[in-house]
């Protein structure tokens, strides 16, 4: 699954063609493997049919969860959803419900943007207390992309060791890899939910042409299926009736809305979904981020030096051209990219405002925003990389492994 | 996989369309789904491109093996191929090969037909002693009828007894139903070879329509990927040049011709084929053998009063309307539904030709060689019946045990 932030990789040429039917605002084309231009998020949620995220539905969390929420809530980070009150009034009845997100094992390292979902999946975990499976699709990327099937997995491996790095409970997470896992109940459910889809159908929802390969047209099923709680049997048994909610970037919406639309004829209840905004690259909506471009995008690789480099280089900023205009305008902070970045990772609240104030009131200058957020970034990648280099083998192997979670 | 005789049940309605690209002369339209009209099999292999068999490559079957050619192949039931000559001649250098086959468990019971390609691949099991995959593809079923999961499950398991007991070599012989089996390296393949088929592709060779399945479009690799051996691991490890053999009814070349032409870009040898003619419908070229319609066919659990009922009511006659005008013009052999029969299952050479000669010179009456027949019929399918009750659950699942065969 490319629970993409706003990525694109090498994949760009091949996909050009693939856009929702109902798309075509321009400016705006937003599907699982592309997202281009500037996103009015507003038109989006209209044309994809789900739901704003209101602020009595983040207070409801934080009474249900008995936690503060995550700043991705409070900033409308994870801006919409789909069924998110069926989720919380289940809960609060003391229903079970599990997580369910992934990732498209198609690069070595995982940049910012890619942590997104696992950063916001992790404190529903903590903060639910649920089970969590989360699905590597490494066939995906051997269907769309000229990788090999064992670097797929050694990718997908790899991943997953960056994903246990931001501290998942493995008392309460499965971790599998498709080429690893399918077989069994998944087998059965990938085959029912085919069985529901027309070719027609599959074309309108991803444009899919004569010249795609057959696997891309059947993939949908794959990474709908673990929606269905009996895809893990060692987890729910035969249940069919334990609720899925899905953390992803919107871009994904297109597979789960196929998905909801075919499962309660299969005995399910739609999966429940909360959907983020697009992670912008460094060179702001005009850029794309590229694991091929070093230059796009901070790596969790990155030192802070690199770190430092990059945003001072490449960071598209808002301010003024010159000391006195900034001095006099302030920020626009609408495209100003540290000040975006800001607001993905800075959890202080009083001191993001700020920043916020002084920066667009021309009390801050582009330098300073950037130092603050090259301290912010590079913590945050330090400590990242010293939680990935505790993750041995073994554990990436004890997180795959089949076994019954705490439920 | 439907290793279909003249078959088509409760799916024709549904798959009416599915013609190939190629198709339209009149009156032969066959694919996997579907055989209409009357056929012209020397039509039949030009379009499709394969080679007749020969009367050389019969003698060099029997010189090769040892062994005297099974009837179905000096009479031409099996009258075509692709690359025998390679199967043969690596068999003669002692390099090995193995045969694939299947079945698609649509129905309870099999009918005579249906037999066919099983008692033609074990007579190829016991000449070449070389092991053997038989694939049920329940997945299959559930995609092309309304047939649920644990129903197409039971019915490959009982399928897989009527086959059993066509008498196939426990040592030599791995079956396997895709619910069960697929995943790992399996599905690995599957996930190759649908990455080289485009979805223009399969519609030309197969004419799926918007309104077909995505499961459907992908099906095909699922029948392609048992044709490469390291889909077997446990038999051939991770050897990706064992040859394969393919013994089926010709209207399943489509998939291997698919098959084949993929294939070597992965590394592999092209499967090798064998194909039937049709097994026709008790009614002959107007009928349709129907699991719905039981007098449309010979069932493997029909009584011989049944038998005897069916051939004598419905087995279209050659012979003349008057006993005066069979004595003096005699049947014509060319649509007499008995002496089809005969011809496909009449061991005996010498009687077959005899029953020709005074049958069609107006010596013998239909009532007569249906006498015949009747006993014939009936004393294989008692036989049949006799072995299937010896296969136990047990023995169902050894043969389904993945295992090493002997190799």
């Amino acid at each position: 699954m490319a629970m993409a932030t706003k990525e694109t990789e090498e994949v760009v040429d091949e996909v050009e063609g693939l856009k929702l039917e109902e798309g075509g605002e321009e400016g705006t084309d937003v599907d699982p493997w592309d997202v281009k231009g500037k996103v009015d998020y507003g038109k989006l949620i209209k044309k994809f049919g789900c739901q704003a995220i209101s602020d009595e539905q983040v207070e409801r969390i934080e009474r249900v969860t008995s936690m503060k929420a995550h700043h991705f809530l409070k900033r409308k980070t994870f801006f919409a959803h789909r069924d998110l009150d069926q989720i919380l009034q289940a809960h609060e009845k003391g229903e079970p419900f599990y997580l369910y997100t992934g990732r498209g094992p198609s690069s070595e390292a995982l940049h910012l943007g890619h942590l997104v979902p696992f950063m916001f999946t992790k404190y529903l975990q903590d903060a639910f207390k649920v089970p969590l499976v989360i699905q590597l699709t490494d066939d995906e990327k051997v269907l769309w992309r000229s990788l090999g099937i064992e670097e797929a997995k050694r990718l997908a491996r790899e991943n997953a060791k960056d994903i246990i790095a931001c501290g998942f409970d493995i008392n309460r997470t499965f971790m599998f890899s498709d080429f690893e896992y399918v077989g069994g109940k998944f087998y059965e459910n990938i085959n029912s939910i085919q069985r529901c889809v027309t070719l027609n159908q599959a074309r309108g929802i991803f444009g899919f042409k004569g010249e795609d390969n057959i696997g891309k047209v059947a993939f949908p099923a794959i990474q709908a299926s673990p929606a269905l709680p009996d895809t893990f049997p060692h987890i729910f048994g035969s249940n069919k009736k334990v609720r899925c909610l899905i953390p992803c970037a919107i871009d994904q919406d297109p597979y789960f809305r196929m998905t909801r639309d075919v499962v309660p004829r299969l005995g399910y209840h739609k999966p429940a979904l909360i959907e983020s905004v697009f992670f912008p690259a460094l060179q702001g909506d005009s850029g794309k981020m590229s694991a091929s471009d070093p230059n796009s995008s901070i790596f969790v690789t990155d030192t802070r030096k690199m770190i430092k480099n990059k945003i001072n280089k490449y960071a598209f900023s808002g301010g003024q051209d010159t000391l006195e205009e900034q001095r006099e305008k302030g920020a626009n902070l609408d495209v100003d990219v540290p000040w975006k970045y800001l607001n993905f990772f800075m959890e202080d609240e009083e001191k993001l405002k700020e920043i916020g104030e002084k920066y667009s009131s021309g009390q801050m200058l582009t330098g300073e925003i950037k130092a603050i957020l090259i301290d912010v970034l590079a913590d945050m990648v330090e400590r990242h990389q010293k939680a990935r280099a505790m993750v041995t083998d073994e554990i990436v192997d004890a997180f795959l492994a089949k076994r019954p979670l705490a439920f």
